[in-house]
């Protein structure tokens, strides 16, 4: 299934998506993509639904489309999981996953505006693969059990300044959590009909020129292993975001250091999951 | 006014704690104390609310105390905010605030048990003076401003694992976000009601033993200026906690590095916010 959320800013209605690209209005069925619907099982309820009430669908309006999902608990990222891109980040290539959070109110729509921070001048771009998180996870002992708690995927841009970054006192979180700087979907594609997240192609092209090219097959921490892993350091809660890293090609990796001014056009798309376009703009 | 959740974890109810020590449960006319009610101003309707209805008053229950506000959009800590632990760290004095982000699933009450994460050789204490927000704040150009954006005071620990901190990949948040490493309470006391949020004094035991004494006067960037930086960075919410940092005395600290160990009990208090106990345990 897709699901995706439809509307206004704060008060979008969830859908599922058809593979005709109809769309079928599912709030009075579930309420809302939130952590209290992965927690209940909300897709396998929706998994009965899609069967039964296809013939309710409409094509897809003309409306924002929001993030697929809405109020996770937390944001988990892995930093430098592609070789290439810990190697144009001046960083070694790490020999166990490097785990930051992001604001989770950093989450808007995938063609939302992304504001560019006050005072900065290193705004810059990572396309990556999302996951959301289906079930509790403590402690788990397998990569099995790692894809069992996984609802589904989509892409996640996790917008970087890499002054605030990197420059501003050590720790990530500071460039990582300003507002808007989470765009993600446009829709989640659930877990099984992915077939094999470590091969699905990612792309970012800012002002229509290809700045990323990648492949989640290059990951240094697969999606099993990098969910098995931080669930050893803390519990992933149904509805949880987890953004798994991004290739190489970001603007700080680049001798030119193009980083992102207002105006600047970024496009985004992962195989099979859609694509994201941005306008970037100057934080009001 | 102080407020208090009483009650078994997930389903505590939010009460007034008189300056009598008696409650009010105010369950009907509030909810919780959750970002809701913060965001549409409820510590107004409260404030007349009390006037109205400490007749029905009842003496202090013999329940657990859960955390005295719940479901946090996030948590962000300041790290090395006092000299004497940035030196005892032996980490330079910071010359802007140092940011991270703790999940805010760890969020437990006061006196429950504290799980010591599996694996664990090195879980840290680490007493702090908590904020809670009550308005969203963005881009706060003065103290003033930032100062009338708090709800109010608790005490916060901020429970650190520092061989995941620091010895595992880079970023802190690997080793502040394990389940439980956050107590807080038992109650926050609003702004109005602490006269100066920079002369409170801290303290921290552990098996009986002080461990940690400080003052929030010696706090390198107070309270105003952590929420102003903050807001330029994140948009700061309703209902967020921000923990402003610790000062000197940690297990990390110390030449005999006294870590943490099942059974170990850890008391903690600040000035006028009441005090904190809890069991360390292994993670079941």
């Amino acid at each position: 299934m897709r699901l995706i959320r439809l509307g206004p800013s704060g008060a979008e209605r969830p859908h599922l998506l058809l593979p005709d690209d109809r769309v079928v209005d599912v709030t009075a069925q579930v309420g809302d993509f939130d952590p209290a619907f992965f927690a209940r099982d909300g897709l396998a309820a929706l998994r009965r639904l899609q069967v039964n009430d296809a013939a309710g669908a409409t094509p897809m309006p003309a409306v924002r489309v929001g993030p697929p999902v809405t109020r996770p608990g937390k944001i988990v990222c892995i930093g430098l999981n592609y070789r290439d891109h810990a190697e144009e980040s001046g960083a070694p290539v790490p020999t166990e996953p490097v785990v930051f959070l992001k604001a989770p109110n950093t989450l808007v729509g995938p063609n939302d505006d992304v504001h560019i921070p006050r005072g900065s001048t290193k705004t810059d771009w990572e396309v990556e693969l999302g996951i959301v998180i289906g079930r509790t996870c403590r402690y788990l002992a397998s990569h099995e059990e790692a894809l069992a708690a996984i609802a589904g995927y989509m892409v996640n841009h996790d917008v970087s300044e890499r002054e605030f970054q990197l420059e501003r006192g050590g720790q990530w979180d500071k460039g990582k959590s300003c507002e808007t700087f989470n765009p993600a979907g446009p829709w989640l594609v659930t877990a099984d009909e992915v077939s094999d997240p470590g091969r699905l192609g990612l792309w970012l092209d800012v002002n229509g020129q290809r700045r990323q090219t990648g492949n989640t097959r290059t990951l240094i921490f697969g999606v099993a292993e990098v969910v098995r892993y931080l669930s050893q350091f803390m519990v992933l809660d149904p509805g949880d975001i987890i953004s798994t890293g991004t290739p190489a090609g970001v603007a700080l990796g680049r001798p030119d250091k193009p980083y992102l001014r207002a105006g600047d056009v970024v496009e985004l798309g992962i195989d099979g999951l859609g694509r994201q376009r941005q306008q970037f703009v100057a934080a009001p």
